[in-house]
């Protein structure tokens, strides 16, 4: 059995899930595209022998379409997902479920009334090599229980300026979703700290944040994220616990020297360093429809979290205080 | 088009061969098996929803295959690669081409014969992220041209007992192709030198290797091929260039600290390392299958000079002495 | 000239001491001992050719000594330097200047009486060659200004048993004091978290503790103490800026590998990782005597300054709240 | 007792160890100074209290003089090390003993007539804690017996232009001592072999050289002589043991990233690297001389052997060819 997809959005997520489903994904093939610039679906829908539709509910309709990925603008993607929702296909949706936790929630009631969990998140780094290495270091076997966990999220230079709420609902739900799945436990409270900015960072905003969470068993996980750092595009992960700490690096392979330095390139933005994890998604995805097995990624519920989480954060950057959170009963279908 | 595959030989490498085609690579399916264990190959079958056949001539000669994966002993695959040439059908040949020089001749005169590229050798180091990335560091743009390269090839321990020789046709064969590949150039001469052997050595068998090689261009190529190192399994290439050095390590993602100890673990054996370089390897030679592009990898004459030159060592071993390499000339299939 | 150092407190800091004192700084000898072990001073009096005197008030009054390292318990250092104060002999003083902080207060009170800088304290970080070189990274020509500093401080067991008020002001003071140096900034306010604890720790105690501190700049600094971590000795270091980011490893020098790990061992305690400062901090003391140049080290009074901090620590940890830091207005002296 | 040191030769190396003598150094003062540059030794003089004297004969002779300490040009070093020996001064002589054999062996015989060990020679690596920290990893307790070294030795620029055979006598000379130390065997033959040079060489001369040795336990030692390497000043050393590998790298403490990139810088010339091994040299001789204890460095007999070989070596260099290497008798003296 081959699953043919449609993508909605062709920006340079979509374009490069639509490749790898096309030519880098065992039983995967892609039928139909659409983006709200036409002429760039159709470009890649002629590379990939695919079609390209007028509008995201011909895609999400097409009987030539066995599932969705949605990798359209963030706030758009809980309307597509209630519309995918709504045929019954099967969804990949690109992070965050929505910025504003209500939509989020709208999307989870919705899948909690059709009974079946369709909805896949984007939250690729739970299939990076890196990632999932560092997990499995943690435990009885390994480095013991987590204490305390620290990210750095760095970009060199946010595309579309700088916004410090967006850095929380758009780059830092990364760090909120992945640390809940690598203690495998959810947040208790979270602060969001302030102070000096670098150069690049406009009046009344603030560029690193510094978010602090402490999970419901006491682990304090920390995330740097510092939008327009100039330094390349970095993610790394510490984990100091009861036994050993870990640190996950960038899984380099070559080190050069030359004219007095010796080092690693970083890339400049996140395609370099996950590209093997969006792939490894993907063809998670695709063998989960094929064969039945169980769903590998986060779930909408995940994402709903999240963008809770993301949501009591900004409250906390408003404020300057530390804010509890409270998670409403999760649902049986996501027991 | 899916292309459908059939395996020969479904030992460790062959299992995992045909698993990533079935599941990890996209544009292939697995339709029939041959081993010598019928055991095996039966129970291969039933998880991939194959066929196991009773010969390895039935695997070629199937209509069902439509490709065939060579991945039998070594002293088997020049005969199996002979068989598949007089069908026509494209073959991916695990290395070495042949542990004997005139072997190898022969498939590459048989190749020439039909008159068209058939055969592609399974040296996977090729499509390994590491030395793709060591390669694109090389040349004006980088590090300038290389000057010395020195290469460390050590697996824990002889899965067959130590024979030095065999440490050349079937261990050191790797880096005798990759160093050509990643210079770009031919051996004018190859010397191996004995000394100091590990605590597991037998008498008369020498473990490490330490083969020198220079190329045509002057580049000096240095080879430790320590078979019984019980350190684990490593491969580490370092590139002295005009203009800086580059060095290849293992492209780890995690670093752990216990009890007074920071580092890497070493994997046991090859298919860690290398894991994913043998899955891009078979979704590039299907992707050559399917769209009709140029072979990505090694063909039949690199696997014969990689055989000739490993020949050649083997008499410098015997010898003590340095030996010249003279190569054929090139036909013009391989141009 | 020679400097004649007396020593009070002859336990491993100040046989150390001693030792480096008596036969690796230029222009020093050792020439009179005192510990409340009367038989480990005569000892050790015996091995470098100094005397062992009853009581530490004669070290102090000898005619014999010219200067004098106080190497006691933290409960008796201010109590010591008050005593080196009223003759006038230079004192270089163990950390901390004092547990409590009105202390400290009284010894910083009593310099300022004298009229003349005296007393130099002992953060022997200041003189690491790690901590100067990653200093000398900072700033406009470097990678900018400092905007989250991290600092990891593990040992492997807390030799007289895990007292989280302890951990504050004996070992967390080592980062209050290298911090202030690091970014050249006092300290506004404190937030020690405490969460989940590492398995050694009894009840009714932390560890690690998890300390947060914010410059008049705004600089972020957070310490990660960890006193029963099991893992060794070890100091770490990062400091993000407003132009990229470094960090502080160990410095070792060879990495090894066997039996399938590569890596670096980590010193079971301090002496290891910061013999090489203290030495540089000892040559320098001497040297300044000697030649009359600047105090290299740290003053009474950031001695104060760390105690106070580590006093205002102690009431976040006591009540789980943030606290503000006041300093008071620093004596001409130390201008 | 304070060892009273005149040294000859006031150049970089001369004027470094002259400084460390004089303020960093236990027991150790400076009194006279030589150099052909008059001028150049006077300020130095001035600067350490001491007095610039008009011939190197004045320096050995002067009853201010205890010990000498001889750093002027290479080809001069034997004749002055006559000098020393004629006075029965202690020496510490820099290398090479001498570039010609012949005269290397002079210094030795004389030293046997004088019947006292009384020159130790400067090869400062033998104190470098890399090095020592690498030797201590060898061994039945550690990675077991060396079957490999390879070496790196880069400069960034020849500051007298590029001579091969100069790269030998003066700068491979140093990985000719330390690995007759580090291995603690003698050498049975020596070949240099050359190739590819790089952009900087001038016709009729090889850069690098690729120099290969074997001991008479056969154990295979690698030299690259990089004389030009356009990379800055780098020393590696990596040996491949029965039980695992140990490489040395410059135990820097600091990685920064900026601009894409992450790494370390490479020093200018050696006295970054290798500044505290010159320093724990002197240290070394000094307390030698101080307590009689044996003598920590190498010997005249050492020096004159790494001459003998360094001399083998240019004969392979001239002739291509493998080179044997005998050595005469070991007198008495040095057993």
């Amino acid at each position: 059995m081959t699953v043919r997809v449609g993508v909605i959005g062709t920006g340079n997520i979509g374009t490069s899930h639509a490749r790898d489903l096309a030519s880098r994904v065992a039983g995967a093939t892609v039928t139909a595209l659409y983006d709200a610039d036409a002429g760039k679906s159709a470009a890649l829908a002629a590379e990939l022998g695919a079609v390209s539709l007028p509008t995201y509910e011909d895609v999400i309709a097409s009987d030539r379409v066995d599932a969705v990925l949605v990798a359209s603008p963030d706030n758009v993607h809980a309307e597509q997902a209630l519309a995918c929702l709504s045929t019954g296909k099967p969804t990949l949706c690109e992070k965050p479920l929505a910025p504003v936790e209500a939509d989020a929630r709208a999307v989870v009631d919705a899948e909690v009334a059709v009974g079946r969990r369709l909805i896949m998140m984007g939250f690729m780094r739970r299939f990076d090599p890196g990632y999932v290495e560092l997990k499995s270091q943690l435990g009885p076997e390994g480095i013991g229980d987590p204490l305390i966990v620290r990210n750095c999220h760095r970009n060199e230079i946010a595309p579309y300026g700088l916004d410090s709420e967006l850095s929380l609902t758009n780059a830092a739900i990364h760090e909120i979703d992945i640390n809940r799945w690598l203690v495998d436990d959810e947040y208790a409270w979270v602060q969001v700290l302030t102070g000096r900015s670098g150069p690049l960072t406009p009046e009344e905003q603030h560029d690193p944040l510094f978010v602090l969470l402490q999970t419901t068993a006491g682990t304090l996980v920390e995330i740097e994220m510092f939008v327009q750092s100039q330094l390349g595009y970095e993610v790394t992960c510490n984990v100091t616990a009861g036994l050993g700490v870990a640190e996950m690096g960038d899984g380099s392979y070559v080190t050069t020297a030359r004219a007095r330095h010796r080092g690693h390139g970083l890339p400049a933005q996140w395609l370099g360093r996950f590209q093997e994890a969006y792939r490894l998604q993907l063809q998670g995805w695709i063998t989960h429809l094929v064969t039945g097995g169980p769903m590998p990624g986060a779930s909408a519920w995940d994402g709903f979290v999240d963008s809770l989480v993301a949501n009591r954060a900004i409250d906390s950057l408003r404020t300057g205080e530390r804010v509890e959170i409270t998670l409403p009963e999760r649902p049986a279908l996501y027991a």
